[in-house]
């Protein structure tokens, strides 16, 4: 048994990978910080969790980490990451970041995206962005993770495929991604703006645009391209706790059919049990919806064509606390660790739900 | 008191149709018809309106029906209008039409769009497409009106300031509109995919492409911009019942400031009450979001920009039920009779709902 | 036009008395206070007003108001209000205050229930608890009314016609009320657990016992019923915002009939236009459901029988905002005032909403 | 590996035994039964298992199951479940049928509460009504098993402890068991009481008397109690699509304190996993919210008193369909076949959602 240990265990996030590592069937869990909540059990906070665990909130005490776990789990903030994670480096740990604060390679990028200076440059190459679909064996080699965005890996795994693809000529500079979202997306942290009252039947374009994601996604479409792309993007809260929508609008100029477009997705995704493609001629759900994927590490990817005004649509749909965070960390470390790439994320979504 | 009658009256256009008419301070209802419901009453079907109304459905006869009325509201099913509202504009009768069967002025966009050949197309150009924010006076003048379609009414109420202006150089190849919509966008018929325990908290790309009210806002937005627009839509189901929110993404190569984006909605909009811009520096609604617009007339506009792709976001957010399609029928129905514009629609919208 | 003042506007039910009053045709907002949005304007702290009123909050000050209103509503909180209004009723104002501070006749009962000593019993006696199905006589005689909680009118407008149809043999001693009730109701204040991803999809008893409108329904009814009714009351939260239902259980061991039933309510209510019998044999809404009501001053009502116990199950949905609140309160201004009881409050309920 | 098999697998309770059955660790699932989808996927009709499953439906034939399975998951409708059963119980198969006709032990009650005669009241005597946490070792040496309603078992899961502890004196006439639960509740079938647009926001009394639950409540209670038990309940539709709250109110005449409810719950169920007792002094979940059990196979219990008017609020939480139908049937399985009684079945809950 590995023993892991998460830190800021209280947010929405880390309740979602405490949730996961105690029934994780390799791995148990050391430890749990929160400062607000030490010295508290964790299902005062994580009320799910009654009856599946006694465990306590400790505070964080970085010194010891080393010796009471082997892998540790960052859910710290953005800014506040970077301040505790370069200690747990140089201590040889095994770290999942699932902050911000490692994910971009450039570290000239944080202050335009994130409003600082990146106090150690030096680091941003040695973590992996871990999106095991894309780059799996790097993950698997590698010792410091972090764990993309939640719309961030949504959109990037339903563009993947069409940037891979040069023969259909997409147009890198009209990219937009319109992103709808679960309020548990923005944290557990209550204010007027998330006062039921106010948050319900909402949508609500809170970040139209500007929205920090869309480094993380030019990041690696921009590699995967080959060239510069360049995302336009807005993100919206919609009357749901759980999941993402997006959609993203693309135009291309090449020539190709639906045919086209069917073999990259299943070229880029044969391997990969967590991509599920969803193009149906019938039902409620013939393409990817946020619904589908409740409790699961799935992502789902679909597309449309739209001949008249030569655009592709491109669909993606994840729970944005598994697969969107939680879930894509522990398969990041499934596979670090050489343990199934399934271990302890199996469990298929809720329906209906 | 004028003499209305509503065709189709027991769908939620329809009911929509009834609850404002029966308050109206200058209208009367003389009938609304319904072929399943023929001999019921009203709120049997609207039970909304029980207490409110006596009212009982009758069949339709067109022959009939310019003896019990001034003004006729069809709310009728596309392809189903263009065989009744024929007759009703022989007799002489003030038409409004809530159908797709009168909006498009070139008839040949109709075997593309919706499937059939128009039988009358000499009747279109007889027909003024109403947003009275953009037409004012030629809807006063009208007897025959048609009302646009609850997604295209709230995007080209957003996008027209920034069309007639043409100094922000808007590229009218890329202009992307990407729709969530509430459930009664959808009609009162069940099906498994408004089954309550299917549909609730989706967020469902149901026409990610080929949507029919591009045709229309192409129409508009062509006009006022004096070239050929494209328009690239995609629309969501989403867990409300009613509301659209409309956001469009448009590139724009002129040199321009928020400053003169501002102005260019105060310009268009200043003597429109029905319009509010919303675009406030604090607060959970600093952009439009239909759920302050519920039961309202009102269409809400605002907009962002963002420097670094050239792109410009615009938000309409109304009730579609009422400014995207009762509503507005009824305000037109002021103009074209004289009343005061906001006769019967100055119902505030309800908050919180 | 009769000059209105509102103390405490900034709150759900100040913003619903300001809706409603602003469109009113026989009242004018002079004035709307707010300790902490004082100099703001009011559609900022209730956006839907928006484009409607450019009323701004202005401070508390009681030895002012009598200048400049003929009327005042309170909304002010309870132990609040009873601080403010006694100025209020010694300069001579008409009040209508919608807290608890005026509601129970009995001075002895607020510690028990709210836990302060009424520092003036003597206004008791002056206020009439305003229901005006039950006694709007009195109510049109009045200068000072308390309307009633939310769930309380709600509740005894349902059970009414059962206490004073002495011939059904209603058991006093197990009278259950087990309410439902929408989001609105608990106010506009954040907290953890009024956060939407916690709030979402609960069915959350959050006074299981004691709650504090049974004082009110008691009173009420054990008046009508002429002896000592005890009420066993438990309040839940559901996923909505506006809205009760209100489900009565009570037992009968008198010998009697739906008919009877039937007869009992049409007799208290024919010539109540707010409350409508609900009781249908088909059709998804054949009793009260609070999703009917939304918006509008009705309070629905219906019932249902079970031989094989006895019992008797009572219903009452209303809009906990309007009938529930505001709406009372505006339908007693008119009846003080002798203007038509429906003015301004005519508006129907929103269906599908 | 046991070999199961599901009858009637294309309804909500089918699909969730699936969902279940797919990833239990004892168990394979051999085939599951639909008369309308044989020859479909199961993940057409079950979205949520795409890519968990390739297992297609078969159409039903009973005279083969023998051969191909174990055990037999019944999730056939009321009514149709005797016409089959009985050759399995023939056949010599281990069967755990999910609908009401083997749960009742008189035959006599079939025709009251049902509406037939029983054809095989043999087999009564035969099934045992299973719930673990009540008669664990009769379900240990069953053959043939009977799974409660879903709003019976959480009732009846709250109720116990009270009616076991003969000195709290509760009063077995006024037993008011007021239900709050979710769409999936109803099934999967379309019709306009289940369209969303009808359906959102609803607090709808759909059975307010005669809920055919009360017989299996009553004939459980009544055992334990040792005296008839008379059972008044309503069944409430709420806006979500998974959960019961149930809420009972009784009447108790001994003495008692708080102290002595806890003794009571905690005796009980000690040693069963799956009751949590919930009843904290803070926090937003006090008490049972079926929010907390979503996905999993809790049945969350709690309780308040009532000094003032003699009544104990019990509470109980389950996903409908989990610890309400298809998680107590696998539970059941896992008693009978020996394995852990957990097996399959320690999902932690989803929160938030």
């Amino acid at each position: 048994m590995v023993r892991v240990g998460v830190l800021a265990g209280s947010g929405y996030i880390g309740g979602e990978l405490l949730r996961l590592l105690l029934q994780h069937p390799e791995a148990e869990v050391s430890f749990a910080t929160s400062r607000r909540y030490a010295g508290e059990y964790v299902f005062r906070v994580h009320p799910n969790l009654r009856g599946v665990t006694e465990l306590k909130f400790v505070a964080l005490d970085p010194s010891k980490l080393a010796d009471s776990a082997d892998v540790v789990f960052a859910a710290l903030p953005h800014g506040e990451s970077v301040k505790v994670v370069p200690q747990l480096v140089d201590s040889g740990l095994k770290v999942i970041d699932l902050s911000a604060d490692f994910r971009l390679g450039d570290s000239s990028q944080y202050p335009f995206w994130y409003g600082y200076e990146h106090p150690r440059p030096d680091l941003l190459e040695k973590f992996v962005l871990s999106i095991p679909e894309l780059n799996r064996d790097q993950v698997r080699g590698a010792r410091l993770v972090a764990s993309p965005g939640c719309m961030a890996i949504t959109t990037i795994l339903a563009l993947a495929p069409l940037f891979r693809t040069k023969s259909l000529g997409v147009d890198p500079e009209h990219v937009v991604v319109d992103a709808k979202v679960g309020s548990s997306g923005s944290g557990g942290k209550p204010s007027l703006a998330t006062h039921f009252s106010e948050r319900f039947s909402v949508v609500r374009p809170y970040k139209p645009a500007g929205h920090r994601h869309a480094a993380e996604i030019e990041q690696v479409l921009s590699s995967i391209a080959g060239t510069r792309i360049k995302v336009s993007m807005s993100a919206h809260g919609v009357n749901m706790v759980r999941g993402i929508l997006s959609t993203s609008h693309l135009f291309a100029s090449g020539e190709f059919k639906p045919v086209d477009l069917w073999k990259a997705y299943r070229d880029a995704y044969s391997g990969s049990y967590f991509v599920r493609i969803v193009k149906d001629r019938q039902g409620p759900f013939r393409l990817p919806d946020p619904k589908l994927v409740v409790g699961s590490n799935f992502c789902d990817v679909g597309f449309e064509t739209e001949e008249r005004t030569g655009r592709i649509v491109a669909l993606g749909a994840t729970d944005n606390l598994v697969k969107g965070a939680a879930g894509n960390a522990v398969q990041s470390m499934n596979l670090m660790l050489g343990f199934d790439e399934k271990a302890g994320l199996e469990m298929a979504p809720l329906h209906p739900v």
